[in-house]
């Protein structure tokens, strides 16, 4: 891909340093794990519950965490090589999430710093590649610790918004204790970028031994869209959006299965005795579905294929709210050939193409023009 | 809706009275239960774990099963209001999961008898509205019962598939156990009409308390349609579909979320090291999803909007593989007016119209024309 135009990426990961620090202290997930019998073999980075199988040797757990997590210089090969002009970069999950009440503050003043400060060092460098930022939160810190956080990210110059999880304080995103952090995300005008990380209970999936049959295909493919359909339905059952009609999300992975389950949505909250048991005054969500997709959500578009992507635009009610993504440095190559370009990038760009094909203005807008008018990015 | 062409509902649901007996005599999920403080009120259909809280009296429990459940005066009522000429009823969840070894074969074959006899004598009578069936089968008996009956099935008139849930013996339809089952159904070209049930975990969404709040919203709008994917992607995953190219599943709810999740399951599939693990030799499932889904896999309309009709037909490769349906009499009309036309139809139905405007064909197909085509329908 190459283009007179800026492609945005919006779903692109990194581990900067402190975070690689952290991680490599640890030896309960999530944690890095560097194979002492072999010091020349990448660290191990084990993220989910389900990648910790205690009957496999710690060095054959989870996946390999090479340069693609943390090396700037890898990052902006990869752009390169995919016609990238910049990235909107996001750590990867689990984020803060696991941190003590204490250090999660420090932490994130930390990452959040190191990572406005990577992205300013490469802006002024000529290479012509952008790169911006999602924060994160210490959601695990006291209310007033993750607001004030949420303030001063306003000031960080190259942090465009934040990413966060679906567990929010611990109990969820319809959790009303978090009303605090939405007014404030709200009222900074601070996009969330909202990320699934914890999938499914195993039980979902037959069990463990199930699972592993096919290794991380069905926590990956099924589990983590399903757990932000989950979690953003909760918000949207719980009034969030009518309590916080500024409030603005970008979901994962197209939404999850959001665009797809909306309808029958809409259906269940229309036909739901307990919304209409209260002496026939309506109880439940005021605006339907669709209008919160309409005016609260954005989607990205890594979601491989045209069926699903057409239908996230459709849901989403206009080419303007989708976001071109590729979820870096996830689903690598699994040949030798590192340098090639990515199926996992090249499968969502023909679905874009696909789509589109004779509208480059609506390909523009995927690509990146929804991000740089979205998130205000100066390209 | 009033056409000169045949209507069909294939996702239409009906209690015999062999089955309204069997439900009345249990008291333990799933059961009836006839209110004793006041004998006009409706009886109560308990047939979700989330319907039998203990915090609420069973009075209060499920909900009401009045004479829709049973009655094929009122299937045809409701089958008249809305234009529909054809209904292929299947026993409702969660037919006879729950049945012990020595009961199964003897309660499947009366009801399934009960099922065909029913069709025989509606289709005698002059109204213009016929009936057929979906059968049901012992699954929890030896496996060469559910086999008799599976042949026994073809000598029925009026039964023109059958209906299954998804767990299958017990484990799951990825259990190896059912390849003699799957064998016999793919021989006899018998299609399943594959149908959640049992949803998701509870702590899926969070727990009871979470659930509750918006009633049977988070099981049935979301824990439904994902039971649904993660049920046929473990068959697709484990090869039943490679073992038996031969078998045709219809999925209900447009087959829950998998058209919009194909691509990331084709995606994770591709990036699977467990199934590259083996020496180079590429392990999984031998085709794509895609080509399952255009060989294997027919879906019901049932998905209340646009763009996830839209995205049904697009993932099933054809408007040949889409057929409409209504989920009566679950969804009904919440008000006092019950002869209406009910909106959970209508959106079906609108959805349809939607998508195809200035094209009856397409719209012919999908109303009731794959449905004849497929299920070899007498109209």
């Amino acid at each position: 891909m190459s283009s007179s135009y800026p492609i945005v990426d919006i779903h692109t990961h990194m581990y900067p340093p402190s975070y690689i620090r952290l991680l490599s202290s640890r030896s309960t997930v999530p944690y890095i794990h560097q194979p002492s019998e072999d010091p020349n073999a990448d660290p191990r980075l084990i993220i989910l519950a389900s990648d910790d199988d205690p009957a496999r040797p710690k060095s054959a757990r989870g996946r390999p965490v090479d340069g693609t997590y943390s090396s700037f210089d890898q990052k902006r090969q990869f752009m390169q090589a995919h016609g990238i002009t910049c990235s909107v970069i996001s750590l990867a999950n689990p984020w803060l999430d696991f941190l003590d009440p204490e250090s999660a503050l420090p932490t994130a003043q930390e990452i959040n710093d190191d990572l406005d400060k990577a992205c300013a060092e490469n802006n002024a460098q000529p290479s012509g590649l952008k790169l911006y930022a999602f924060g994160c939160l210490p959601l695990s810190a006291p209310s007033q610790d993750i607001v004030q956080e949420i303030h001063r990210l306003k000031t960080l110059a190259n942090v465009k918004g934040v990413i966060m999880g679906t567990t929010g304080l611990g109990q969820g995103l319809d959790d009303p204790a978090l009303d605090e952090i939405f007014a404030a995300l709200a009222a900074t005008n601070t996009l969330v970028f909202l990320h699934p990380h914890y999938g499914l209970p195993d039980s979902a999936f037959g069990g463990q031994e199930t699972i592993a049959k096919s290794g991380h295909v069905l926590p990956l493919a099924l589990g983590f869209p399903l757990e932000t359909t989950i979690a953003v339905s909760r918000m949207y059952l719980a009034g969030v959006f009518d309590r916080h009609p500024q409030l603005q999300f970008l979901l994962a992975h197209s939404g999850g299965t959001l665009p797809f389950l909306a309808g029958r949505i809409e259906s269940c909250v229309a036909h739901e005795r307990e919304f209409i048991a209260n002496g026939g005054h309506r109880q439940g969500p005021k605006r339907s579905i669709w209008e919160v997709l309409h005016s609260n959500l954005y989607l990205d578009a890594v979601i491989y294929g045209q069926p699903g992507l057409k239908a996230a635009i459709e849901a989403a009610g206009s080419v303007d709210r989708v976001m071109f993504g590729t979820d870096h440095p996830f689903f690598p190559p699994l040949g030798d050939d590192k340098n090639s370009k990515w199926l996992s990038v090249e499968s969502n760009i023909s679905a874009i193409d696909g789509c589109f094909p004779q509208n480059e203005e609506a390909q523009r807008k995927i690509l990146g023009g929804n991000a740089v008018r979205v998130l205000g990015l100066d390209l």
